[in-house]
C-alpha cells in the first residue's frame, strides 16, 4: 500500500491543529475516503494524529484506523488513552482488529481486552487463537446469515436490521438450528426473487467452504477459482465461524508474492514494508542466508584449490562457465517455483517438468556453446583445446536446468516451500559441480 | 488456476459420450459450479468437449467456457461451429470474451464478428481497441447504471430489470444525460434507504475512477487501496465506459507477480502456463537473456585474462569472491524491485534506500569477511597475504548491495520496469567489477 503523505495537506493540517480548528479537522476526517484520510495524515506525530481523530466519532475513527501502516497503528495504540481504545476496538472490523492485536505484546492485549464488550471479546479470542497462515487468521466474524425457512421478503428485512459490513452483505449464508452451513444465497438473487419465495428454494445447497484450520492458501485458491466475493469458513462440525473476503485475499496474494520473491533471492521474508524494517532484523534475514551460501562457496574454493586448472586462459573462463550454469539454473528454478505456487504445475507433473528442462538445457546449452567456442578460439593455444569451453558450457547448462527444476520439486515433495530452494542456492550447487565438470573436461581434452 | 483433470470422472464422462447419454452429460454440466465443470472435463478432446457442452443451453455454455485454460478455449473456438460461436460470444461476459478474442488470429475474429448481435459487436470492438496492460483491457462493459433523479425504490426495480451480472450489481454508477459519471451508490445503501429517498441524496459524489488509457496497475492499486468491489473506468470526457471488477484484479495481481518473478530471474514473462508454453517460445524467452548475460560473462573472462591473478590459492577464491557480491546484490535488487512494485517505496525514497543498502553492505560484508579470513589463512602463504580475501569480500558485498539497489532505481527513473534489472544481470555486473577489485586488492597487498 502506497504510504507517501500528501506534502501539500500536511502543513494545513498542522495549522488547524495549532489553532485548535476542530471543525476543519472534522471536515478532513469525515469527507474523504478513510484510505485517503490515512494517506494524507500519515506524516503527523501520534499525538497530532489522535487530536485529529478525536475530531470525529469513534465509529469513524475505527474506519480510518486500519488504513494506517501497521507500525503507525501500533504507535497509536501505545500512545492512546486506554478507555478510548476499548471503544475503538469494538467498532473496528473484526479482521482488521485481529491483524492489529497480533502485532501487539500479549501483555498489552490482556490489558486492553477487559475494556472491550463481552461479545466482541469472545470473537477476538477466537480469531487470535487461529494459527498464522490458517484460513481462520484471514477471516472476519462479521457475516450475514439467515435461516432456511423464511421468505425472500423477510430475508431482506432481516438483512436491513443486521446491516452488516458492506463487504459481507452480498453473500448471505443459510444456517440450520445448530449453526451448520446448509446453503448460500446472494443478495442479487434475493432482490430478483419473488418476495414470497422461500430461502430453502432459492439457496445454493452445494456450498464451497474452507475449514478454519485449512492453510490460508486454500481460501485464496477457492476465492480466486470460483470468482467469489467471500469464502465461508467452518469448524470441524461444519458450523459457520467466519468468512474470508475478497479484499483480504487480495492483500494476502500481494504479500505472498513479495514473500516468494524474497525467498527466491535468499532472503527470509521481511513480513513488513522494506523501508520500515529495522537494520538488525534485515541484517539477520539476509545474513543467515548469505552465511549458508558462503559455506557452499567455501566448498567451491576447496574444490578449485585441488583442481589442476592452472593455464591462464582456463582460469579466465571460470566465471563464464559457472555463470552460464547458474543463470540457466535460476531460470529453471524460478519457472518451476512460480508454476508450483500458482498451481500451473503440480508434483505429479514432475516427469513432464524434468523432460522439458533437459530439452531446454540442451537447446540453450548449444546456443551458448557456439559463441563460447568462438571466444575460446581467441585465448586457447589450439582449436582442439578450445573445445573444452563449449563442451563444459553445454554440460553445465543442462546441469543447471536439471538442478534448478529438481531441487524445488524435492522441497515440495518433502512438504517444504519450494521457494526455499532459492536461486543463489541453486547457483551455489551448480558452481561446485560446474568446477568439477570443468576440471574433468579439461583433463580429458588436455591431458 | 489449477488445471488437473479429475482422473475419476473422465472415464465416466467418456462412457456417457460413447453411449450418447445426454441426460447424464447435462446433469454434470448443469449441477456443478462452472469452474468445477471445466476442471473435471479438461482432459477431454475438443470434439468430446463440444458434445458435452451441447447438452446444455448456450447461456450455460457461456458460463463454463471462460474457466477452461486459454489454450483449450482457443482450440474449442477453432473446432466449433461458426454459427453457434456467434451465440456463445453474445452470452459470454464481456471481459472474458475480450480475453479470448485477443488470443485469436485477427482474420478469425473478423469472420466471427458478423455472427454477433450488433450491440455486442460495438462493445467487442471498443474493448479490443484498448491497448494491452491498460485499465481498459481489464474492464467489462457490463455494469449497472442509474440516473440521479429517481428514488431508491425505483432504482431497485430498474436494477431488477437490468439484472446485470452478479459481479457488477453491487456497485451502481449514477450517470447524467451525457453518460458522465456523477456518483456511485452501493446496493447495500439502496436496500437500507427509505424507498422514497432520491438517488441524488444517497449517492457518493466523490467517485474514485480510472481513465480507460491509464495503466492497468492504476486500477489494481485503487481497487486494493479502497477495498472496492469494482473501479469505474471513464473516457477523457468522464463518461462511464466500463468497470474493472475484483476478480479480474486478483487474476491480474497473480499474473503480474509471476511476470515479475520471471523478469527478476532474467526470463521474458511467459504470459501463459509453464506447462503449456511451447519449447520454441520458451527457448526464445530464456535464450535472449542468457545470450545477453553470456556477453557480460565474456567481458568478465576478458578482464580476468588480463589480470595478474596467478597464484593457485587466489584462483581458488575467485568463485567465492564473486558469489559473495552477486548474492548480496541479488538480495538488494529483489528487495528494491518488490518494494517499488508494491508501492512500499518510491523513487523519491532513493536517498534512504541507498543509505540503507550501503549500511547493510558494510554489516553483511564484515560478517562474511571474518570466515573469509579464517578460510584464507588455510590456503594463503602468510596471514598478511590472506588479508586479500576479507578486504575484497567487504568491498564486493558493499558494491553488490549498491549495484543491486541503484540499478532498479535507475530503470524506474527512466520509466522502465525495475524488474528488467534482473538478478543475473546485477550478478554479471558485480562479477566484472568484483574481478577488478580482487585484482586491485591483490596487487596492493601482494605487489
Amino acid at each position: 500500500m502506497p504510504s507517501a503523505a500528501n506534502p501539500i495537506l500536511l502543513p494545513e493540517l498542522r495549522v488547524m491543529l495549532a489553532e485548535g480548528d476542530t471543525a476543519g479537522l472534522r471536515e478532513v476526517a469525515e469527507e474523504l475516503h478513510p484510505a485517503t484520510v490515512a494517506e494524507f495524515t500519515e506524516g503527523l506525530e501520534p499525538t497530532e494524529l489522535w487530536r485529529m481523530l478525536d475530531a470525529v466519532p469513534v465509529e469513524r475513527q475505527a474506519e480510518i484506523f486500519p488504513y494506517y501502516p501497521m507500525a503507525t497503528q501500533v504507535e497509536l495504540v501505545k500512545s492512546g488513552d486506554r478507555a478510548h481504545l476499548g471503544g475503538l476496538l469494538e467498532w473496528m472490523a473484526a479482521d482488521n482488529r485481529d491483524d492489529l492485536l497480533r502485532e501487539l505484546d500479549s501483555d498489552l492485549v490482556e490489558d486492553l481486552l477487559p475494556l472491550v464488550a463481552k461479545a466482541e471479546r469472545h470473537d477476538i479470542r477466537m480469531l487470535l487463537s487461529c494459527p498464522e497462515d490458517s484460513a481462520g487468521s484471514l477471516m472476519t466474524t462479521e457475516y450475514a446469515s439467515l435461516p432456511a425457512d423464511i421468505t425472500a421478503g423477510e430475508a431482506i428485512s432481516r438483512l436491513r436490521s443486521q446491516a452488516p459490513d458492506s463487504e459481507s452483505i452480498y453473500s448471505v449464508y443459510v444456517l440450520d438450528g445448530e449453526r451448520q452451513l446448509v446453503g448460500s444465497v446472494s443478495l442479487r438473487d434475493l432482490i430478483l426473487a419473488k418476495p414470497t419465495s422461500l430461502i430453502s428454494d432459492l439457496m445454493e445447497r452445494d456450498v464451497i467452504s474452507v475449514r478454519v484450520d485449512d492453510p490460508a492458501e486454500e481460501a485464496v485458491e477457492k476465492l480466486a477459482r470460483f470468482d467469489f466475493l467471500a469464502v465461508p469458513v467452518v469448524d470441524d462440525r461444519n458450523r459457520l465461524v467466519g468468512i474470508v473476503t475478497h479484499d483480504d485475499v487480495l492483500d494476502q496474494v500481494r504479500q505472498e508474492a513479495t514473500d516468494d520473491a524474497q525467498r527466491i533471492a535468499a532472503i527470509s521474508p521481511l513480513g513488513e514494508s522494506y523501508l520500515e524494517a529495522g537494520i538488525v532484523s534485515m541484517a539477520w534475514k539476509r545474513g543467515v542466508w548469505l552465511a549458508i551460501l558462503f559455506a557452499t562457496a567455501a566448498l567451491t574454493a576447496m574444490v578449485l584449490s585441488t583442481s589442476p586448472i592452472r593455464h591462464a586462459w582456463l582460469v579466465a573462463f571460470i566465471p563464464l562457465v559457472i555463470a552460464s550454469g547458474g543463470n540457466s539454473g535460476n531460470q529453471s528454478a524460478t519457472l518451476v517455483i512460480t508454476a508450483l505456487s500458482t498451481g500451473d504445475a503440480r508434483l505429479s507433473d514432475c516427469g513432464r517438468i524434468l523432460r522439458r528442462e533437459v530439452a531446454m538445457g540442451l537447446v540453450l546449452g548449444t546456443l551458448l556453446a557456439i559463441p563460447g567456442y568462438l571466444l575460446a578460439l581467441v585465448y586457447a593455444p589450439t582449436p582442439l583445446q578450445a573445445l573444452v569451453i563449449p563442451v563444459t558450457i553445454l554440460a553445465v547448462v543442462v546441469l543447471g536446468s536439471l538442478a534448478g527444476s529438481v531441487l524445488p520439486l524435492v522441497f515440495r515433495s518433502l512438504g517444504l516451500d519450494p521457494a526455499l530452494m532459492s536461486n543463489p542456492f541453486v547457483s551455489a550447487i551448480v558452481d561446485i559441480v560446474g568446477i568439477v565438470i570443468y576440471t574433468g573436461v579439461s583433463l580429458a581434452l588436455l591431458g
